[in-house]
């Protein structure tokens, strides 16, 4: 009987843990929000991920449930468990996920590297903070942000207003030291259930606008002590919050050599796209594996460096095959990745990956290939 | 508007074009045998291949037809063309790989190297064929053999009678010398309608009872003049067949260092499953790029050497999902491919593929991988 395993979300991400699902043999099933999802072909049911209903019958018979995205609510999650469902993560690692508070406040109890922060209610504690921080701060929701939305520099004490007006009671924003830094990073790593944990290299993340445009793999100058930091934050996160799956940590490299962590993912994350074309075991291969309690897979890199570039979506819809031809032809080595979504302005629609042997000839082709979907 | 290629057949050959289609946002559609078929999930129809009406109604919007297997009737395949269907591999091409004396013929016609062959109809043709040939043959039905079947050796000129006795008005056996061999070898290529044609390396292939068991990429000491001829032979089968999609070129190296065509296929073939996890485009979307006329990959290993083994099915069902996890945990870098079948002795229902720097490291963990899920 072939492992079967159920996916909430039917976003990129589980479109993605499709193709090492065929591969593998598992029977995978997808709960899409809508017809016509980016992981459509695996879509076995469309319905609400808020209602327990929907969720408990989508679950009756699989191995394990695993989800494309953070935001399944805490009682169906718990409703879930009480039915006896595997559920990985679990909702005790989720619900760290899914609060930037309750995330800062863990990381800080395990003794963990982070920006100064406070949960903030109101102007005047906003304007403490940054009269303590040189007058400048990050300010996040706590909830529900992502891809640069959701969080906003502030350098007033009345820069959120807007938000604190919008907060029901007993809620807060967290506020952040605006760290100096010099890069971004991001370490992945996988744990299964059992506690065996692998790491992927530790990648360079460049973003633009507060999204992910760009990751090169490894991070360049980031052997030795740099990558056994990052990896050893990673580990500690993924053991100590009982992650099980893909946890990626997304980490500040400051100006003055320390790492912070920045936000934390539990399931496969934009700064591991590369290892589908890039790595013996995929992020989702691993995700996958690590979910179901199997054996998780060699990270070794095929090519000294991969480099993985987004495509964002423009106006148009179709863009994307249409141009398709064209950046075959110019550049054959490139892979390209098309989630199969409507594009909108800024909307992450693919990706394309190049490796090699020479890290500024694989970013020119990835960047040459991506640039074909632009509008 | 995504590219749509429609697949008839529904076994692991179309299975695994799922994940590159997936990744490269193509719309796939499998017409299966039965459900359950090895393709399922990208089965939107199940029906039979010979019924022209069925075959049609699957055909009506993609933008190109393509095949699992070579057993579609012409008459199906010319309504298909004549209804303005995209068919790739053409029927002209498939007419030579449906037909192993149409094969012989036309590649004898072409000047390519083949075995001595006659197309034989009775015992007393079959003797003389022996006579002039030391007394031993291999005999081959026309059509419908694969694996093994409908081949065998014979030493006595009524060794074939029960083969003649069925013969139909106008068929004959293909009967051809008894080559002696070093080893076999097979030579992939793909190519466009357009014209556009590339190669992947040259490989070897170890047999076993007739069927496929392993395959080593690249052919071990076959760099230079060997790997040159092989390819010239695949390029000239594909350009002047006018096969469009992959073709892979089964040979003999002969003890006397001649490169003998043995087979043909024009669809995906088990020797270059190695190139899902070995190459920089693998067979699956290299097909799928080919039958749409799109520009083709880069075919570049990602290591010295790929080993990919064969797993045969079982008496019992299930048992690949149930072994998986000792696999796993002995060969964290071996990839498996488990093709959703219900195992029979002999049938194959998967495969392992091991990439590295040393041939025989791979070959090791190539086998002992398959080793697990083994009777």
């Amino acid at each position: 009987m072939a492992y079967r395993i159920g996916v909430i979300g039917g976003g990129q991400l589980a479109r993605m843990m499709v193709p090492p699902a065929i591969h593998l043999g598992l029977d995978i099933r997808v709960l899409a929000e809508t017809e016509g999802s980016s992981a459509r072909l695996a879509a076995t049911q469309v319905g609400d991920y808020h209602e327990v209903e929907t969720v408990l019958a989508f679950a009756r018979d699989v191995d394990a449930v695993t989800f494309d995205h953070e935001h399944v609510p805490q009682d169906v999650l718990r409703a879930l468990v009480d039915a006896g469902v595997a559920v990985h993560p679990s909702p005790e690692a989720l619900a760290v996920a899914q609060d930037k508070i309750v995330m800062r406040r863990r990381l800080s109890e395990l003794g963990l590297p982070v920006p100064d922060w406070a949960a903030v209610r109101d102007a005047e504690a906003l304007g403490r903070f940054l009269a303590e921080h040189g007058g400048s701060a990050v300010v996040k929701t706590a909830r529900g942000g992502y891809d640069g939305k959701g969080v906003r520099v502030v350098r007033e004490a009345d820069g959120a207003d807007d938000w604190f007006a919008d907060l029901a009671d007993g809620e807060a924003l967290l506020v952040e030291e605006l760290v100096d830094f010099r890069r971004e990073l991001a370490q992945s790593v996988a744990r299964r259930p059992s506690g065996q944990i692998v790491a992927w290299p530790l990648v360079e993340s460049v973003q633009s606008d507060g999204v992910c445009a760009e990751v090169i793999a490894p991070a360049p100058k980031s052997a030795g002590r740099l990558a056994e930091a990052a990896e050893a934050i990673a580990r500690t996160v993924a053991e100590r919050l009982g992650v099980t799956g893909v946890l990626a940590v997304e980490l500040f490299e400051t100006d003055d050599d320390r790492l912070l962590i920045n936000e934390l993912a539990m399931r496969p994350h934009n700064t591991g796209h590369w290892t589908i074309d890039g790595s013996t075991t995929s992020q989702f291969e691993q995700h996958l594996r690590a979910v179901l309690d199997l054996p998780l897979g060699d990270t070794r890199p095929h090519d000294a460096w991969s480099v993985m570039v987004n495509v964002l979506g423009g106006p148009e819809a179709g863009t994307l095959a249409e141009r398709l031809p064209a950046l075959m032809a110019d550049h054959p080595s490139v892979k390209v990745h098309d989630y199969g979504k409507d594009p909108r302005p800024g909307r992450k629609v693919g990706h394309v990956t190049a490796t090699g042997d020479d890290l500024d000839e694989a970013t020119y082709r990835a960047r040459a290939g991506a640039a074909f979907f632009e509008g």
